[in-house]
């Protein structure tokens, strides 16, 4: 790479954003912070300007700005505050790719301004696709943006269409570790307490992303997902149980050949990858070594006790805006259960309901879709507070 | 692809030559047979001409010119016979790639005359690469001819590397199927048969390549045309044994990130990218399904056991003629083991001896390794004759 690449990082203090730092602090001969972003994590944010010295950072939070303001004083970082600032400061000239690792709806008006400004796009905000795949690739087209998938089981199939995007894809397989409740029945999750929800065998990850695992949404998302990122069918994506993580998912070509990303779970290598591509950069991440790994498994996914997946498959197949009522159902109803309002199987019912209560548009513009989240949101809730 | 490739197939009576033919069968459009060659299954040879058409035949075998010769009279199709016509016959004018099948060393001179008549090589005969690798690679190079790998594992390798030449590989992973006696020790070979070493659990396969699968050798053979194939160090080059043979090889680049190439154990699929590449032909080839394969596992090479392999690694690292030496010795030590000459276990002793007693050459060049092959057999042959 002859010049650095200049990135922003919508919600640098999370997981995601926390190790894309990591990945730019080894590599900073390649990358430049052009922008950091957060919402709540003041101290973390000040303390990332502080090392990396952005030309401009956001708190999301507006009540913590003078906190952010005056800890920055002396520096010559611009500070930000507020949602439209988030989506505004993406459109920086001296910005070339955006990381997107906002959580859930949050992420889908700055991702389209980023596209709209011509940034290019590393995407670790699922819900962003879910809730509006078709007008986010149609954008991302017109303004010639790609969008670099940052999701461990995106990338790896990102990762093996590297020089065949020419080919035509006969499927693909997503990986899904099967969480922490693999092999239990309805019985069992009945009672099931936040704490063991938020014990994710494989990954460390933010705690809506892990409940997320949990239920088998997250697979259900990264099915919607995959469909807008690839341009598939529904029955072109498969699901398969992989309990090690060691696969991170794989794609079958036209000519019976299949070919599957691997290594240890490290969302280092896809975040990296999402910047670096078409380079692969030198790292010294731990190697994945088959002795450590004797066996990889592979099952089926229950799909009747985690009705999630199986809600998320229907929505996906529906349509329309079905995917974004089930992103907004399942937000408010992680949210519950994370405030012990509901419990682990409410949150398929709550999901299943607010689908059924949402009016149905088949062909729903960004108002649409932001107004179909407004909606959900608030029969969910109200299907809650019927319950407590 | 908007014009056919024309294809001279080496060996088109062996395995993967019938199994090229059917994948030219099925892609008439893309396809032309253009020469086919035989040593001695006139009768197939002659079948297949008339089925293909093609511009030449060659049949290896002297005493069957005749036959063959009658037998395509009425045709517009040239007869040629004897080693030095299938050397010659690949610089014909009318050939786009030449797929060479032949088995062992007699691939090696044929496979010389078409790089540089400037033909692209599919290359099903590894011990070219093993034989003379260093020559082989810099005659590529210097014709601006690409090989593309047929061999399971190297194909995997390759289909990997597509879109990625550019990065370094940190390392590669050849997965080995152990063979039949995966798991045996040295007590259970010393008495083991023909007929046992020929039952491969995976591949339907030619007599040498499975003996020399059973022995460990085949594996041997792959790591020093990985050598070659992929520019690596010895070092970079690791062998897992895999029994189940769906995982045909892995690669493993600079970021940590690893990228497999998977499937049902059937040739026709890197004959096919061989022939295809860059893109890949829409095939009706049984489709890998995981519920059929709940577990892959992997486990060490026994180097102890299957001494052929650590034999090989050895002759690597040495360089020069050795690797020369080792197959010269193995070409003949199987065919002692195929006519029951000799047992199981004595083919590594032969092999090992061969190498101690054959002159060591550090920069060979053509003439030295036709007089290595030709010293080597008959090193090896006296030692079997003193054994007799």
């Amino acid at each position: 790479m002859t010049e650095q690449k200049r990135v922003a990082i919508l919600g640098s203090t999370g997981s995601i954003g926390t190790q894309t730092l990591e990945v730019i602090r080894q590599h900073s001969s390649e990358f430049q912070v052009e922008v950091l972003t957060a919402q709540n994590n003041a101290d973390l944010l000040i303390q990332q300007a502080l090392e990396f010295n952005p030309n401009a950072v956001v708190i999301g939070n507006e009540a913590l700005y003078p906190a952010v303001r005056d800890a920055l004083i002396d520096q010559d970082i611009k500070v930000f505050a507020g949602q439209k600032a988030i989506a505004q400061v993406v459109e920086m000239e001296t910005i070339d790719v955006v990381l997107t690792a906002l959580v859930g709806y949050s992420g889908l008006i700055p991702t389209i301004h980023a596209i709209k400004a011509g940034k290019q796009i590393a995407l670790a905000n699922k819900e962003t696709m879910v809730v509006a795949g078709e007008i986010i690739t149609a954008l991302a087209k017109e303004n010639r943006v790609n969008i670099y998938p940052v999701d461990s089981e995106h990338s790896a199939i990102f990762q093996c269409l590297v020089g065949e995007f020419h080919n035509p894809i006969e499927k693909i397989i997503l990986t899904a570790s099967g969480g922490p409740f693999r092999g239990k029945d309805r019985a069992f999750l009945e009672n099931v307490t936040k704490a063991q929800a938020l014990k994710h065998p494989n990954w460390e990850m933010g705690a809506k992303i892990t409940i997320d695992s949990a239920s088998l949404m997250n697979k259900g998302l990264e099915v919607i997902e995959a469909k807008w990122l690839f341009g598939l069918q529904t029955d072109q994506i498969d699901v398969v149980v992989h309990p090690q993580s060691i696969i991170h998912s794989l794609v079958q070509f036209e000519d019976g050949s299949l070919k599957a990303q691997l290594g240890l779970p490290d969302m280092r290598i896809p975040i990296q990858f999402a910047l670096s591509f078409p380079d692969r950069l030198k790292s010294d991440f731990e190697r994945f070594d088959f002795m450590n790994y004797p066996q990889l498994t592979f099952e089926q996914p229950d799909l009747e006790t985690f009705q999630n997946l199986q809600l998320a498959y229907d929505a996906l197949a529906k349509g329309g805006n079905a995917p974004c009522t089930l992103n907004a159902a399942n937000e408010v109803a992680v949210a519950a259960f994370l405030k012990e309002e509901v419990g682990f199987l409410e949150m398929s019912d709550l999901i299943g309901e607010t689908l059924s209560k949402t009016e149905f548009i088949l062909h729903p513009n960004l108002d649409d879709y932001v107004e179909t989240d407004r909606r959900a949101r608030e029969i969910t809730e109200q299907l809650i507070k019927r319950k407590v």
